[in-house]
């Protein structure tokens, strides 16, 4: 019998599955990923861990829980997705899911509540009590730390920061609300916005390029090239993400803010319009300025942060 | 010696300084009421704590604790005021202050953190563990019970609702803000947006007042006449509070959401329209319908939550 105890972490995004053997210090020991099924969330799920449970001799390991965090709206009591926009779990019920197949301890909870306690537990803000995560990606996500405690909600649809509506006249939300951060900030809403400008920009890089085939990251790679149209798109969400971030600030009032994300991809033409407006904002309430970083974990945030929710909340925190 | 034990607890606004000894079932045997001198909110709270402990005898009482709910961003760590726009206290250092003229075990804490604190205690919502107060007056205040636990945020400045901004563009706020919540549910704020529509609505009765005589109440008196104007401005202010809530919801997911504060006497056309909103839009969002109470303790929510509070935090939860 292998001697080295690890979890599985798994990080289920509109994109791809990602899942890996961590140990118990939070380093990755092997990885699976595929591309997600977005009719079938959960059997991707089930692949990627039954993968990694077969790989585990190899790698000498032995393994003793399996977290994940998904992106929708997840219970984490019940380890079940209670509703998810953009994708389709053919069983939501995942935590009985895995545990019916592998006989081990499960904790599913939502994607952006794992990557905030995955800082905490393996990141820079390690240790940290008073934690705010915002995941800037095609959407966006937020998992929030006060107490030491993640703040999930009676009903496990809590942190949902993407969906507070910051202009009541703004667009359209696939969640059914208008104005919603997420509409001014993810990385659909910046291609969207992108798009709409070509007109007044005929002579941006963006308009060399089918106009379907804009996204953030375009959008992004044009503004290092000082592209006008994508310095005003990014600096308008950069500007936003500042007011969203100083919404976090009046209720939660943590010690960090951390970002995680592919659209903090687009850099400073981004993250410095909404490092000044929040900065302009928390001075003008005589606030003490609040400590913003991007995440340590990098693309693995959300493994990590899935695993060490497994480590902590079924394995009774033994590091 | 007399042998009933009560606790003292303090209600500090923007107009009047609260104060009562209420037993350790949350009943209210004696009062001692002042108005707030906005230069000098410290000196209120001493001299009603002062005026309630010299009565105990008469009433037969011991006081074992006191508890303060006070406007504000308070540190309730350090039981200190760090910052209020509407009010200067002498002494910030409310706690030390009270400790060190009466002896006693003290508790300082934001009015609004209190009254959902009471609301849990002793209120409606008793046991209650996902409760958001929302305190609806001059200004908006709110405190949010998440897994049992106020949230107090890091440096004492979180659950600052009526500070989240819901439109960019909206009115400047004393805060320092533009287009907080408060600017559009806030009891000034009433009144500010019916004195604007007094040109659109020559009729109305509040035409036939000193403009600078209109309030949120004489507002919400004329609302009970069919007043259109008055209407109109608090089915406005009502459906910018469910944007609130909505907001709310998308952060904290409660059970329950408790209103209070003098501006729930605009009543229906006000609250009904919030509760319109927020349906509207947690039905968009599939959520389950929040279930929205008024306040049961009335205008001693914040004198009886300042009282659970000493009870539970400075005398162990003795009920």
């Amino acid at each position: 019998m292998a001697t080295t105890r690890v979890v599985i972490g798994v990080d289920v995004g509109g994109t791809g599955t990602k899942a890996a053997l961590v140990d118990l210090s939070g380093e990755v020991l092997a990885r699976s990923v595929r591309p997600t099924d977005i009719a079938a969330g959960t059997k991707g799920v089930i692949t990627v861990v039954e993968d990694l449970l077969a790989r585990s001799d190899e790698v000498d390991v032995d393994v003793a829980a399996i977290g994940v965090g998904a992106s929708g709206f997840i219970n984490a009591e019940t380890g079940s997705v209670t509703f998810s926009p953009n994708l389709t779990y053919d069983d939501p019920y995942i935590e009985e899911a895995l545990k019916s197949r592998t006989g081990l301890p499960v904790i599913v909870d939502n994607d952006a509540n794992a990557a905030a306690w995955g800082e905490r537990a393996f990141g820079g803000a390690k240790g940290c009590d008073h934690l705010a995560l915002i995941t800037l990606g095609t959407g966006v996500g937020s998992g929030f730390i006060v107490e030491g405690h993640l703040i999930r909600g009676w009903s496990g649809a809590g942190a949902e920061l993407g969906h507070i509506v910051i202009d009541p006249d703004g667009p359209e939300c696939p969640c059914g609300l208008r104005g919603c951060l997420e509409q001014f900030v993810g990385g659909l809403a910046i291609a969207r916005d992108a798009r709409a400008l070509l007109g007044e920009f005929p002579d941006s890089q963006l308009a060399e390029v089918e106009a379907s085939a804009i996204t953030a990251e375009t959008v992004g790679r044009a503004a290092t090239d000082y592209d006008e149209l994508s310095l005003t798109v990014l600096r308008r969400a950069g500007r936003a993400l500042g007011i969203g971030l100083s919404n976090v600030v009046n209720l939660f009032d943590p010690e960090v803010i951390v970002l995680a994300g592919s659209v903090m991809g687009a850099g400073e033409p981004f993250l410095g319009a909404a490092r000044d407006e929040l900065f302009r904002m928390t001075n003008a309430q005589r606030r003490r300025p609040v400590r913003i970083d991007a995440t340590s974990l990098g693309k693995d945030a959300g493994i990590i942060g899935a695993a060490a929710l497994a480590i902590d909340e079924r394995l009774g925190g033994i590091r």
